[in-house]
């Protein structure tokens, strides 16, 4: 895989673009304004083409065949990958692209709503590049991210915190929830610690033993 | 919890309506047809009552303040259910309101969309009721539904089906997909069975070991 055209500073978190439910045209907006680097996945090529954003990486299976030279006719230079792995979902192979492209950190995109395999899949499939590269997922209701070490972040009395296992996860422990946790595990389908929120003005702390936590926060 | 004016037969499935995304009319309609007893849950009633739709139960923790007397006057008769247990879901109690009231099954709409963290619970929280009550989550894109014993059903060549662990599931085992699975193992985040498809036309069959699987029929 090549990135010749890709010059730009790496320290910006890269975009990376899913296939599912569109986010609102101000989230995108905020995430665009640093000019990242915007990686696209397999079709959902035309509806960013339709938005006229600038797209450096195409990446895909491309197994609904894709006309790439209707779509480099709109955008050029476009780097095109490739990537037909079936035992890896478009989602991870944007990820692997962007951690072998030595990407720290990367905003991801459209990757929740309409088939729920996908929402699901993506959801929780950040987990496994946690070590790897910062991820934080978005859409129009909620910012997902994986706790990775220790999290601790200011937050205003009220805000919604969401903490869902992906499997099981032992020995957690928070400050500053409204339900604090106390070394305690949490499993996914039986316990979750969802809408969760902070209890004050303040830091909120979280921390946990074995197994992979996502924290969200979310808002209607 | 009474339920004096549910007298129709319960061999029909409930339909439970959750507070995310709507789902199309035609969806709502199919599964109106056959009068179902309707649960709500919360304030997911203000866009029921919008769609003229009879309800039966309202069921919520009511934790942002209702006006009961300006739903009543528009629902007579409804039986409102006050469940304020915050270690469940409104999802979570609206199931066993029905499993409580002998219901042998519930299809459940409007659970999926909109905040990812009721999305990623709902989807995942039903695998606890799968020995209880025969559950069916539909949204515009995915038709959901937990591995209790086998699985056997006839599809058309190239109908989509995903088998997503909800945490870990061992010893699954299928027939007539295009990528069968043999006595293996599937790891919610790390290994999932999404976008797996039907070879041929004819009966897709699933057993799994330990562990919940949820089956998604999904498509675009």
């Amino acid at each position: 895989m090549s990135s010749h055209h890709i010059v730009r500073d790496k320290q910006e978190p890269a975009l990376l673009i899913a296939n599912g439910e569109a986010c609102q045209p101000e989230l995108m907006g905020q995430l665009l304004e640093w000019s990242p680097v915007v990686v696209v996945l397999d079709s959902a090529i035309w509806r960013v083409l339709d938005l006229g954003i600038k797209v450096d990486v195409l990446l895909g299976d491309f197994d609904r065949a894709l006309d790439l030279d209707t779509i480099r006719a709109q955008q050029y230079p476009l780097e095109v990958v490739h990537a037909p792995d079936q035992n890896k979902t478009d989602l991870e192979k944007g990820i692997e692209y962007l951690i072998e492209h030595g990407f720290p950190a990367v905003n991801i995109i459209w990757a929740t709503g309409r088939r729920a395999d996908h929402s699901l899949t993506n959801m929780t499939s950040i987990v496994r590049y946690k070590d790897q590269i910062r991820i934080v997922l978005l859409d129009d209701y909620s910012k997902i991210f994986p706790l990775v070490g220790r999290f601790e972040k200011w937050y205003e009395a009220g805000t919604t915190i969401s903490l869902i296992p992906v499997g099981t996860v032992t020995g957690i422990a928070t400050e500053g929830l409204l339900y604090n946790l106390h070394d305690e595990s949490l499993r996914l389908g039986y316990r979750t610690g969802s809408s969760n929120e902070a209890a004050r003005d303040g830091f909120v702390r979280i921390t946990a033993g074995e197994g992979d936590l996502l924290i969200m926060e979310c808002w209607d």
